[in-house]
């Protein structure tokens, strides 16, 4: 799977993301990949739901992964997100 | 799968609902699930991933589900929120 269909979902609104989503698709893509971390996981959950019951009614949840990433903190240290990846399908 | 190993994830803090999850564990069942609206979706991540690296070291993630539940609101119209499901077992 190439990294050009993957979302990176951060603090924007929910259609933006959306949006992003289609464009993939509509480039010929068959899957999209939404990635987030921290806060922003639920925004990712949203992101897959709305567009599987509104835009795109053929596209399924194929693979749902959740992680712990160690992101360096501007003081030095190192901190602990959790992260999720969702692969959404035709 | 009883409903008893379902632990409901809100707004509390992290660790009530690893204690939750160790306790149901202890009882001596063997799955717990994890279920979670909104926002509490990525607290829901937090407690499986903290619950997986750092307090139960042989529990994996066996499924993730997302789905979106409709909710009454207090006017009397509905309200459509997202919801993850994580099953974690030995």
């Amino acid at each position: 799977m190439s990294e050009e269909n993957t979302i990176f979902i951060g603090s924007k609104g929910v259609m933006s993301y959306i949006l992003a989503c289609v464009t993939q698709l509509n480039k010929g893509n068959n899957d999209v990949v939404l990635k987030a971390r921290g806060r922003a996981i639920s925004r990712a959950v949203d992101v897959a739901e709305i567009l599987r019951t509104r835009f795109v009614s053929d596209l399924k949840v194929k693979d749902i992964k959740i992680s712990t990433e160690q992101i360096k903190e501007s003081e030095g240290g190192t901190a602990n997100v959790s992260a999720i990846e969702i692969t959404l399908g035709k």
